[in-house]
């Protein structure tokens, strides 16, 4: 079975695990006060052209998430999201349980808009009883999204806009940045979403690493005793030089970028072979994950031999499955699977 | 101003307030273990014909609501609520900040089906991924609902059946019980609720009662250590009495119920106006919220002598509005809005 | 039976009762808004003598307390109380349900002092891993305390200063605050309170009131959206106008500290009968709660006519009980207590 | 420096660093539903003598003591702990931000005993206001303490027997479970362990792992839904089999036991310098970590060379502090130290 279900089906780059295995027996303070995770700040940070960022290591996503925003939210505020975020659909209620309310705005192929975000805002406090509802306080947006869809510039930039002025938190999912900034659609970098967004994370698990995400914050109030929420939410890895190696390996010379870029081709190869064989898509997305509709009977067949992600029936002789490639993916293997497609 | 807005402007039914004034100086323990709160319950079970029923007295709708949810749901599971549902829109995530995570659907005239029960049910057992998402574990619907419709028997013998058979809770909020329950078109009475719900409450704040929500629990398992939550939720009232004194006063000679149809008298009266005036409404409801769309100039003639509650703009010239009657409106204001409606 | 074993064994003072009575079909905007409640929160400003203060009024104390302490704390942020505080102990852990510990303190007769909190400060930070610890960011205390023991205002202000000084908010429990204030050992005033404190209530539920706590809070970041709290955590009462009402009847002439002055003067004969008869109190109180020990068959005795609260077994032959007057205790029930204490 | 202050300076064991390399490029199904996860869990049922447990692999500590023990809880139900128990002081109030109050029991040496959780047991059901207090419901200990103590096998049983007779669950964190199980006073195995509590983990970040703990659950009702819970408090890894993985390396031929071993030898020689040069220890204890009692001026020179954890100041001159061995201490630093303390 070759499986393209999902970005984490193998370990870590074999540079990460050089990394790993060559500090291995290093002494080190726990934590992530390290020597490395250190240099590893200080790499991110020159990405991002900021020497006053935070930047903390953890290890997941959901983790990630539900940390950055029951950080960031007093007891009676909600976050924004697309009805279709990770935070809102796969994570098992990780927010509500830290007792905040994810108000789920209808997306348009996984986005949410400025103007979306300013409705909503305004919808709160011109309502007479606003005590009476959840206040609005974060926006959550992942880049790419949960559709594989990714935000322009422009975008980004009205959501900015509109959060500054109502005073409301922009956070960005990166669980998948890589594959994001280097699609040729692209025409953000880290540098701009540092400035755009409060806080974001890049993301690790899917793109090179073990495990972890690298939660960058700009915003001086999220700042402040940060790692008390790290640590009261579970997320504080003893020896958290394990992440500092890994990102260091990934993002010190461009590691990182390199190997998206390589899933983002071999996922427009996969994407090429299903235009040409007439399979429509569910949603164009121009990153590493591919949701192509395909005939009940090809879906049969190919699944003798791949393994993809289930998404949704489409009509009665109709499937929708994700494709997903990876830092991982070999050109051997998409290689295979482009003739499966066209044969 | 004469107020229309909501059914809570006025203190307590004149006998509600004999009673409290007659046994005020008695002296009992606390905490609604006291005889006036064993007689009322008694009172409630013989209604419901049903002796095994526990009977606990809260002050409010919003602390029912969540004490009521965070009683029955483990950490990781979710109620299901019509999307205009109280708990989802107008009590500030009062049920996410216990911890879980309120599964809207989508209401037709605020009312949700059995059939979309079933769907979220299944969606979720038939998930790849189903841990990864909210349980779902109790559906949470309000009788009448927050536009003032209401269930037929046979809706709620099907919700009943859906959720008995997945294992779900089900739980009526009550908050307007009585005026559901003397509706010309009401076709349930409380002996049917006891046995089709699992939970739900008999409302006092807007149906003659100072305050005070009386929780009705027929499934064992939400009866166990009930008071516990009570307690740490802040619904736990020192002098209990108070709740048993008025739930007494208002069920043991069916005053809850004769105050109620007086209301729906009056809607009626009011209903029948805006008719006659060609004035549509919002949404059919045939209880004691009257949801009307008015031409702004007409609105703005008669908020200078009524108050109303706005809902929301339906066109460049014309808003909705709820007006309300209750168990203390007089004829006399409705006579006099009726003249201006039709004036 | 002749209840001495809580404070809340009858309904209202009668004048509170006759306001209740009289502004009955009075029509208000709820929630607290209303005419009457703006008028008690101008009363209770007049007598702590500054304008600036945000008055809310809850309807219990559980709720004050939890609602409080979750509105002022961050989620790694805990509160620090007496081990014999209330929240501590009596309240199902409602505070803990809010996501925050209770850090106790040994207490002495019920306090905390000055000194204990500034040890528990510096020993937080001066932890070499202080992020693994909660950060203190409260101190809670209660006065009169759960011992019927109250603060000294030089003990107050060594509190308040030590707060101050370490950025700690200082939080009182005044739910029996009439008896403290009205002490013959007392030194304190709501002016002095407001001025120490950053928020404090005012109990009317042991002190006249049928039930009802007015939050006073001089902090501005414990002002800004409190009410979103109140209406989350269940505690926004519909007629809140039920609750200004009674705290004007209550503090507008006085009556709130003449009634306890009753209570503590019939506790005091209480206490003089018990001397006399020789039993040793197990903490001096001088406000409305007696803590006595008696012999185990004087107490069973005694138990045939009058009902107290438990305390605790002393030794073989010997029990702690607690008797409790309150504003509605009668002379003649005290009077045929003393005799039989004495007899 | 040479850093004896805690038993995660290090990476894993070589051989562990050996496997997680050679299964590196092995594609998986994520989140511990993999063939390496499988293993591991018969690998643990074997040692355990039980094919009935669930195993689930967590990532930490203070992530599987919360999720084991918001898992387990309802709402107003408490875990009781020693006071110094790891959840009580140092996990930034994980437990309580999911709810919960830790009750904390006075600790000897690290340890409660059966007769105090009786004794907690008994105070709450004979309370005649028990449901104005927490109910106590699980029963958390570590294995070894905080203060590097064991359990007998006779304690373990006394506490099995009053925490079954109660109906409470016991909860053994064994973060640092290899150096109780190989200490030369322990008479207890992981067949009795599993046996006795109803829910444990075996640490792996402190003995030989990169990170991971392995939760073992005996009793049904702990196990259903585990695996929502896990998702939910952010713990459930994405490459899971990284987990499997290594607790595979470590436990399927006694490897784990052997570096335990290892740790504990070179913790007695310390001890026995210690001795030798007159130093008493704060708490004697039999396993890696030794809690020492050293001169100011001792301690300077020393920390010149090592870092040891500071623990407190005894008197004017003397401090105590932990040094700690691990899998990973080298014989070659154990004697340089054992010299310069002796020297």
């Amino acid at each position: 079975m070759i499986y393209f279900n999902c970005d984490y089906n193998e370990g870590a780059h074999e540079k990460v695990m050089e990394r790993l295995c060559m500090t291995n027996m290093d002494q080190t303070i726990g934590y992530g006060e390290d020597e490395y995770c250190e240099q590893a700040r200080n790499v991110i940070r020159g990405l991002c052209r900021d020497d006053s960022l935070m930047v903390q290591f953890l290890v997941g996503g959901t983790q990630a998430n539900m940390t950055v925003i029951a950080a960031a939210l007093k007891s009676y505020q909600g976050v924004l999201s697309a009805d279709t975020g990770h935070i809102n659909v796969h994570e098992t209620g990780a927010v509500e349980s830290t007792g905040h309310k994810v108000i789920a705005l209808p997306a348009v192929d996984g986005k949410i808009s400025a103007e979306q975000v300013e409705h909503a805002y305004l919808s709160h406090i011109e309502n007479d009883s606003f005590e009476h509802e959840v206040q609005p306080k974060m926006v959550y947006i992942s880049n790419p999204t949960e559709l594989g869809t990714i935000y322009s510039k422009a975008e980004l930039e009205a959501l900015s806009q509109v959060c500054r002025t109502r005073g409301l938190y922009l956070f960005m999912d990166g669980a998948r940045l890589g594959y994001g900034l280097t699609s040729r659609e692209n025409d953000l970098d880290l540098e701009a979403i540092a400035k755009l967004c409060d806080v974001f994370y890049i993301g690790g698990t899917k793109v090179g690493a073990l495990f972890g995400e690298a939660v960058v914050i700009s915003h001086p109030a999220l700042k402040e005793d940060f790692r008390y929420m790290i640590k009261q939410k579970g997320g504080m890895l003893a020896k958290g030089r394990l992440l500092g190696v890994q990102f260091q390996a990934l993002l010190e010379d461009g590691l990182y970028f390199e190997i998206s870029r390589h899933a983002n081709e071999l996922a427009e190869d996969i994407r090429s072979a299903c235009r040409k064989a007439g399979y429509p898509f569910l949603v164009e997305s121009p990153t590493n994950q591919i949701f192509v509709i395909l005939p009940d009977d090809k879906l049969e067949e190919l699944q003798k031999e791949y393994s993809f992600c289930y998404q949704e029936r489409v009509d009665e002789t109709h499937s929708a499955v994700r494709i997903c490639t990876s830092w991982a993916t070999s050109r051997e293997n998409v290689q295979k699977l482009v003739d499966d497609i066209l044969g």
